[in-house]
């Protein structure tokens, strides 16, 4: 099986996905907020491009969520933070969610055979789950504006190492993902303080958002994988939901 | 100043070069031969592009080198292998030299303000000469065909390093010369094992050049800078020489 891994979305096109299991990762703050979301309950998550979508596509009971610039959108019930994702809000509701980068990133995952969510939060479960599928997996890291983003390379790494150790080195690195992996095992030890001195993090805590980082910084905290089936994210139950909602 | 770190040539147009110190890493084989050439006495260095282009641009005294497939081009004086370079062979002469993918970054690099050829042999070397230019510094990974090349990234990962330690922490690496710089950090130990087991080092161990990747894979060995000067790759002898050059 082997893992390859895409630095940011714009360079998407370039990569052959058909077949192979996508593993999204937009870990400040969209695929973090998705994990969150199901693991307090949400029914499902609709991920959608623009705002006039998420509106439209709202209907009633539904929780309207997202961000433009960091910040939430006039009128939503919910932000880009994951701490406002709590049971009581979300506990059985599908959230509509449009966000910058992270929803487009899982659309341009779409051709994938199967398209996870991924996070540090749910690092373990991925992996887990994307193994199960027995495809070979792509590692897609959103990144921001096409620029590739430490905080999603650092969790592609994470995701790649514990692929290996569950799989028992079963599993072929490309060098993407072996560099990937690499700054992954650098960063480790401090790895709230990576999250907080790179781009996306100074740019989240200057808006105040230190405990948002803190928060996606936590590993294997969550055993949910968001997978994508019938054009919304929803708790990956095994190999064969996805067999079924293909067919 | 800032360090930014591309990864692959296929990216180069989306980046801003004008200004700039770029630091061009084919380390498998090209920036490595070029440094090797410069260190052992040859005058320069001509990259071009084509082996129609070499042939045309060689005059007498000169010496052809290149390589297509990895392999000899067929009536030239040198392959690609660096051991080939030695100081009987290429001192006091000029080689016009045309690989796959190093004479193309190089190339692509030359819309910046100092173009610079980096390798592990002449990473430290690089690193000095570069913060004397005192302009914002791209780190270059040639890749192989428009895909990152683990040992580029490793590479750029030391220059990064040193880059940081010889400012004593003045500069600042964007998110993807800090995941190089970490990825770097774990492979150091092992550096030979890593280029040997990477992408390229394996195809190059196939086709019996161990010993190219085992050179390749010494750290400040070289003290030379191979800088761009007048289309030709010569001894960085101080930001004076650029200036001239540039005049």
């Amino acid at each position: 099986m082997r893992i390859d891994c895409i630095p940011q979305i714009g360079e998407t096109p370039g990569h052959d996905l058909a077949g192979k299991t996508a593993i999204v990762m937009d870990v400040l703050r969209a695929t973090s907020n998705i994990v969150t979301a199901l693991a307090n309950g949400a029914s499902s998550v609709l991920p959608v491009e623009t705002v006039a979508q998420a509106k439209q596509a709202a209907g009633e009971g539904d929780v309207l969520a997202g961000e433009r610039q960091c910040r939430r959108i006039p009128g939503f019930d919910l932000g880009n933070s994951p701490l406002e994702y709590t049971e009581e809000v979300v506990g059985g509701r599908r959230i509509v969610m449009t966000t910058t980068n992270g929803t487009r990133g899982l659309q341009k995952a779409s051709r994938a055979a199967v398209v996870m969510a991924g996070s540090l939060l749910n690092a373990e479960a991925c992996a887990q789950a994307a193994l199960q599928c027995n495809r070979d997996i792509v590692l897609l890291c959103a990144g921001t504006k096409d620029v590739f983003a430490l905080e999603d390379g650092l969790c592609a790494g994470l995701i790649a190492m514990e692929l290996r150790r569950i799989s028992r080195g079963e599993v072929q690195l490309s060098d993407f993902a072996a560099a990937m992996a690499g700054a992954y095992a650098s960063a480790a030890e401090g790895l709230e303080d990576a999250m907080m001195s790179c781009e996306s993090g100074l740019r989240l805590s200057k808006l105040g958002f230190n405990e948002d980082v803190k928060y996606c910084a936590q590993r294997h905290s969550h055993a949910v994988v968001p997978v994508l089936s019938g054009g919304e994210m929803r708790p990956f139950s095994g190999r064969h939901q996805l067999v079924r909602s293909r067919g």
